[in-house]
């Protein structure tokens, strides 16, 4: 079986001017890789229709599912959900579902449902209401489109919101083997290994500590037995050193 | 003037399987903000030859500079340097004065440069290299694609090797008034200045913070006098209040 794959697009001025590091992309690549789902490809684009309406297109076309964040509160930046249904030419306007969704939250809180709120109930004709359990202003699913908000805690209780809709694969499993060894001594034996996994993917990860190089050497694959024996045969290259 | 644009695109399965958090994106955006060279867009591909070649290929058409980060050790998943070689038709192998630096650093320790390091040396024919203060293995420019390490304190060291040789153009300012107000009772009047003054951009972003609402409003633009003047005439809008 060949698992979906996926996209992410951050949508956001403030990620490349480098007022705001992105971490929704880091949640959302750990939610996939547990449900079976292949992160293939990030891209980040700025405020702009244009931008995003070309990423949209080419992603949403070369990808299972696309998800987004950002862009789709109540000021003037926020164009994700115009750009979005423009992408796929669908009409877009405020909708019952998602006002009802607004003013329900807004009177618990006694209050004003403006102008500028109600851009937030603007979904496209034909997409499913993505559930904000913490601010009431839904994301959508438009055909294989996954809009979400920026907000990171926001964007996270999305996820969970959306995820258990979509069908997964065979999780990506992996298993990390800490060696206090430079890449240098490791590479040529673990290029040997790798070579007679094909089925396996290693990662090698350096890293300094205490003024001394180590390693972390990262299998995958979705074969829980050989990657267990894999990773054995390769910590028996390596025995612990004294230090 | 207009600014140089720029293109970040970062090689790793680890980030798309959610094991590492890229952060070479956020540092290089800031850097690259303060030196008037505009960063409009990101992408993250995995360690894939046919993927690199692609993503470098289109960025480096499309922008003053791409820069790269990750891929650059010497295991058998360090493949970059090869597939931005592939990417201009260069030829590449291990190059003599990029051996020299490797040599020399691995003399200082008493380590054996092995095959495996040695691939470390291969540079493509006609770059020019990046200098790697921290662990001797060089990054490098090819036309305007300039490739550096994946670990971030390398990776921050050679940017801090290569900015100054880049042109920048003129820096972005940028000016942040903190409202303890909600986006959507700021975002009406915000967008009829955003309206006022084209040359600048306004970013909205909402927080919470003791289970109260608030709105950082970020002013951007080259001019720092009409950044000044159009962040008082927006404090103005919003005296604070009494909590």
């Amino acid at each position: 079986m060949i698992n979906p794959t996926a996209a992410m697009l951050v949508i956001g001025d403030e990620i490349l001017s480098g007022r705001t590091q992105d971490t929704n992309t880091h949640h959302i690549a750990g939610e996939l890789t547990a449900q079976g789902i292949d992160l293939l490809e990030v891209r980040v684009v700025p405020d702009d229709t244009g931008a995003i309406i070309s990423a949209v297109q080419k992603l949403a076309n070369g990808h299972t599912h696309l998800f987004t964040s950002g862009g789709i509160g109540p000021t003037h930046d926020d164009i994700t959900a115009d750009a979005v249904a423009a992408a796929f030419g669908a009409p877009i306007d405020v909708r019952a579902d998602a006002r009802a969704l607004l003013e329900a939250h807004y009177a618990t809180t006694g209050t004003e449902i403006n102008e500028a709120r109600l851009r937030m109930a603007r979904i496209p004709e034909g997409a499913e209401l993505i559930e904000n359990p913490i601010s009431a202003a839904p994301g959508f699913s438009l055909k294989n489109v996954h809009v979400m908000a920026g907000v990171p805690m926001i964007f996270q209780a999305m996820v969970a919101s959306l995820l258990p809709r979509l069908s997964g694969g065979t999780p990506l499993l992996s298993q990390t083997l800490r060696l206090m060894q430079a890449e240098g001594v490791i590479a040529k034996p673990l290029g040997v290994l790798a070579k007679r996994y094909p089925k396996l993917s290693f990662g090698s990860y350096p890293f300094y500590t205490d003024d001394t190089y180590g390693t972390n050497i990262v299998g995958r694959g979705a074969d829980a037995e050989m990657l267990a024996t894999a990773m054995t045969e390769l910590a028996a290259l390596f025995p612990a050193r004294p230090r």
